[in-house]
């Protein structure tokens, strides 16, 4: 690693965080290229189909240059998809070396780093490694754990209960509440409620035009209790039943999330009800919580957690962000390990 | 009221403000005094035992000055109590008219407005009066409701338990946390808990040095349960037994504000337990509460209500502020009556 390697590759960074959602399902990438100690061009991630960032970085060259080093915080594709190889375009008369955040995650898109090394480029790697995965959570989780990444929304009274007892519980957040918790939709390539939210609540599970997208509706009926009329079924919803799923709970959201994995869908919101969310708080199986406090009170009704932890288990739960609604909160709290330390 | 009644009035207030805990029991006031459309001397309380602030205001005044404003943020008090009265200095050869925010609600000290109009001075009265009992809300609660200024406090898991079945609950919070809320107990002129918290925790209920004086210990011991070995006794604590309290819970905490009333107690801590707190939100007697988060979760244990309110009754409440303790929260509301409109 050379002294600027950092300094570069932070700049890198920031390009990386200009691209938007619209890159998805690709990673935000960034790369920026130096000359003489110099940053002569700089790219990141067009949309979906477009250039990747170090293909902008190279065609924005203005003029020939040699002895140029290109720091790119994702490992360049070494495959043709949408576009052509990233490889393809580093050039061995303009590059001399190629500094990497990460290598690249995605087995079909993996191996630049070989090819670029043989046509004599040097190539350092793990510069801000961990800024770099940052960025890309959601992307990083997917193919490294091989399930979506997962965020358990959760709407209660300050003492835990979501519901009255007889399954009551639309109104418990404020509007405005509910309006961030809709965006979360938009913001999500599919979303899961149990068996029991669809028959108590008859939710649509939309973004309700809060988001440009809805996100895909997955629903859980191992008993074949759910009526097609309900709201959700106009939306053309994934059904897991018993034809894949036991009466193991816990199992049942391992084979859920395979699936889901096995069709790409990189980012998962849970919205209820409490059974559903203690199965994948007590199998681990989740990256981020998001907890909407109201100012309200029940001494009884259907309580948020009914898993097995006990008051000194460790949730290993980060807060990463609180927000304010009028006189409702909510607070975001991610898995310690995507906490990134800086380096 | 005159044109700019309410520009010097909100000049008096920023004297107010810089009146410190030293002046308890009395209130923070601030005092100016007008000339000509200037300002040309301020007061604010001096500490218990010293000058109020209209005193610090006319004994500032550099020379001799006729057709004077007085704007004071409470009405001048007429008795003598620890120092002289105060509408004894307020003199018609120096003032033309007296602003008053509001009239004195302690009935020992009440009349002054009176005193002064007597000597042919012209009083305003109402000026800013929001804004006066605001930072005064302690004081103004305990003459108007004739009881302290009620804090709840609980400390508890995400889903509603302050301690697990067994009555285990001392590390729920984090130090920090907990360091907030001692801090809180030193802000209190009383602090109490019901009997089994005593019981299961055996707390001091000190500030443990955090701040410059421990508040008053208030129990409750229906069934002379209480070991008269347990720590809060090293604390000369107040106990309330069956001579005056009965069995019906709700109608014991009116009889014990009534108590700390006359004992002259502005300010109650009440730090639970489940069952204590819970009467005081159920017969409405409190003013704030502090709700303390940590991330942790249990399925089942002692929660931290288990009164009669239902998820659509209003709690009245307004959230006031959010406090982050690394990864806990603190949340504080107040009564909605208490969030003073500007004026």
């Amino acid at each position: 690693m050379y002294e600027n390697d950092e300094k570069y590759m932070s700049a890198a960074l920031l390009e990386a965080e200009k691209a938007g959602p619209e890159v998805y399902p690709n990673p935000k990438v960034g790369a920026i290229i130096v000359f003489n100690g110099e940053i002569i061009s700089r790219g990141h991630t067009q949309e979906y189909g477009g250039d990747h960032a170090e293909v902008v970085a190279i065609k924005n060259l203005n003029k020939k240059y040699k002895n140029c080093t290109l720091f790119v915080t994702l490992e360049p594709c070494a495959h043709k998809g949408k576009t052509g190889a990233c490889t393809d375009l580093i050039d061995n008369k303009i590059f001399k070396r190629v500094v990497i955040a990460n290598l690249e995650i995605n087995p079909k898109a993996g191996g630049g780093a070989k090819l670029i090394s043989e046509k004599g480029i040097s190539i350092t790697e793990g510069v801000c490694s961990q800024n770099a995965k940052k960025i890309n959570k959601r992307f990083f989780t997917f193919y490294e754990k091989k399930r979506p990444y997962v965020i358990l929304k959760i709407a209660s009274t300050l003492n835990g209960f979501i519901a009255e007892k007889d399954g009551q519980s639309k109104w418990i957040t404020n509007e405005k509440s509910r309006s961030s918790s809709y965006q979360m939709r938009a913001n999500c390539d599919a979303i899961m409620v149990g068996t029991n939210t669809i028959i108590n609540d008859n939710p649509s599970l939309t973004s309700h035009g809060l988001g440009k997208k809805d996100p895909k509706i997955i629903l859980i009926d191992l008993k074949n209790k759910l009526d097609n009329k309900a709201n959700v079924f106009k939306h053309n919803p994934i059904v897991f039943s018993n034809d894949i799923l036991s009466l193991n709970h816990s199992k049942n959201i391992e084979i859920i999330l395979k699936k889901l994995f096995d069709m790409s869908f990189q980012s998962l919101f849970v919205e209820g009800g409490g059974k559903t969310l203690s199965r994948f708080i007590d199998t681990n199986l989740f990256d981020e919580l998001h907890i909407y406090y109201a100012p309200k009170l029940t001494a009884s009704g259907k309580p948020l957690y009914d898993g097995l932890k006990k008051i000194n288990d460790t949730l290993d739960l980060h807060l990463d962000k609180i927000e304010q609604f009028d006189n409702d909160i909510k607070i975001t709290y991610l898995k310690k390990e995507h906490v990134y330390r800086n380096n």
